[in-house]
């Protein structure tokens, strides 16, 4: 097996040991609160990791794309929700194809959306099963509480369509102010899908998923009576976000980028050779705050530019060329994405290559 | 031939009118000036525009990475330099491998990291060009001017190496306030740069090329007596942070991504299908402005999530479900990086697909 110092920069690296971990404790988590536990496949993109969440006991995956859904299908998952609110023909076309071999679910947010799923499966005389998405205050996708039994009737009441649950994501707690206020987003989260889906049975509609999402909230949002599941992604690597909002610890922290040292260029200035296209420019939630943590130093990347990380040196440490860091990333979901493979390591040791088999399914 | 709206979404777009008139202007100013032009292809990282570049004139291609250099070279490109301080024995074995069928040239600013690239060559018997980088202000990497001549000379007598060069960046003219502020930048890039060059050329040091970055400061920092190369990447396709900074107009920008909108929860917020996994979150230059702008329409993308842009819908538009809109990025360099694929279209007809083959080339 080949040692971590053997490759070449930057490289992805997936610490299985704390991987594995974190697929067991979120199962846990899950099964200990009678919730069915879907992950969102969209932070790895690896048929391996997936099939790792599924013999943990999820009850399938959670994915953004009709072509993640593509991938994975081809890979032997045959239950899967698209979280998303998919529309119009071409992409009902390619749902059509794969409800062949899927027990497949969509998101739908809207009469008009839903309508352009309808036709093609009512076309076809099959039934696509979909889940109505609330907004509980990301104010992104999804129709407000207030609305959704009655957008929800309608979207039933389309032939082609079997209305089978609700779903949300609250995003909000990436801007949360505490880990309270993270827990009170979460329950929030959870409470206003049950209510949600309580007035949808109650206009006599057989809601059978409430299912709500998000690595920060799941644990909170679990918790609440009425959520049957639960589509958190992030927590199988976690990040410098999740550190930052409480979630977990950085030894719960998966995926790191290995990088190194390329110039010293200036006192308290050290460049590293991953830049935005390795480490993606996304911001440290919930505060800015740079661009990555140099794990086992107080140094940070203060800034990035495509192939260049302008690593401040923290008072008292000090770099040298050819020095390898690994980088904690603040949002391991795009840099999995921006990378063909990601390297599994025990400790030192490389394990296994990871092909990001879903990668570039942007459609 | 397809038409535009036959294409599912997101789709990256290349206007192929656009990017022939960018090509062949900036060549054509290059000539004016007698300055050799040295396009950098990390913006598009795809085959046949690193051709079109040669065809205008171009004398060969700038590079970032070792594994773009591969890429380029197997596709029949032989004269490349790579603009980065590459360091390190495994890098520099695979520069040796390159320097059969490629003229090269490699980026240094230390001589740390120049002794790890002429040990390899020195072993081998064969000599590497290389060109020192001087930082003009950006202070990322690069030596500061008045170190120049001590490390070029230490530099210039390692065996295995050869000092044919000096180069620069003048990022910050991303970060200008106005037109004039990046033309003062670009005019202030080239004479130190040339002042860099006499002075190394007055310890005796045969230096041949002085080469100049960046599309915004180009036109500049060409026009600079003693300047003999330029190296831009981006004005092959330009973006809404270009026309912010006064470089070019929105007529001028090729790459556009076509999106389909999915959702329009709320007055004034519609939801397209393109996220930060297509757009990047790279912010606006040079000051921050949302995610990209709506061809056509006053709209603006607010916010990003992964999979999802919401638009801010101007007073006075609105959007429907199933509407397509162009999104103008602010950064196409990462928005290309994203794709497996951009699609090369005239008027709206599909007229090619081009591979962003060298994308994923982080190392």
């Amino acid at each position: 097996m080949q040692s971590i110092e053997q490759l070449d920069t930057p490289s992805v690296l997936v610490d299985l040991d704390i991987l594995e971990r974190n697929i067991s404790r979120m199962a846990e988590r899950a099964r200990a609160l009678g919730v069915r536990l879907r992950p969102h496949g969209k932070t790895h993109k690896v048929v391996e990791i997936g099939r790792m969440q599924l013999a943990a006991g999820a009850v399938g995956l959670c994915l953004a794309k009709t072509g993640e859904a593509e991938v994975f299908a081809a890979a032997g998952f045959d239950d899967i929700f698209i979280a998303y609110p998919v529309v119009g023909a071409e992409k009902a076309c390619r749902l059509l194809a794969l409800t062949d071999a899927v027990r497949l679910c969509v998101g739908v947010d809207s009469l008009e959306g839903a309508r352009s799923l309808a036709q093609v499966f009512h076309t076809a005389r099959r039934t696509l099963p979909v889940r109505l998405k609330v907004d509980v205050g990301l104010h992104r996708a999804g129709v407000g509480p207030e609305q959704a039994a009655e957008t929800g009737r309608r979207v039933a009441d389309l032939p082609g369509l079997r209305l089978e649950g609700v779903f949300t994501h609250a995003g909000q707690a990436y801007h949360a102010e505490s880990p309270e206020d993270v827990e009170s987003v979460g329950r929030r989260e959870g409470q206003i899908l049950a209510d949600a889906a309580a007035a949808l049975r109650a206009a006599g509609l057989p809601i059978e998923s409430v299912s709500v999402g998000s690595t920060p909230t799941a644990r909170h949002a679990m918790a609440v009576a009425g959520v049957t599941e639960c589509r958190p992604g992030n927590y199988v690597y976690h990040d410098a976000s999740q550190v930052s909002l409480g979630t977990c610890g950085i030894e719960d922290c998966a995926l790191t980028v290995l990088a190194t040292i390329v110039s010293t260029p200036a006192p308290g200035r050290a460049l590293v050779d991953a830049g935005s296209k390795s480490l993606s420019s996304d911001p440290l939630r919930p505060r800015p705050g740079g661009h990555g943590w140099l794990l086992g130093h107080a140094s940070r990347v203060a800034w990035l530019s495509e192939e260049h990380g302008v690593v401040e040196v923290a008072r008292g440490e000090s770099f040298r060329i050819g020095d390898r860091v690994r980088i904690l990333p603040n949002h391991a979901c795009v840099v999995s994405n921006l990378h063909d493979r990601v390297l599994g390591v025990r400790g030192d040791r490389v394990e296994t290559e990871l092909l990001v088999a879903a990668r570039g399914q942007v459609q």
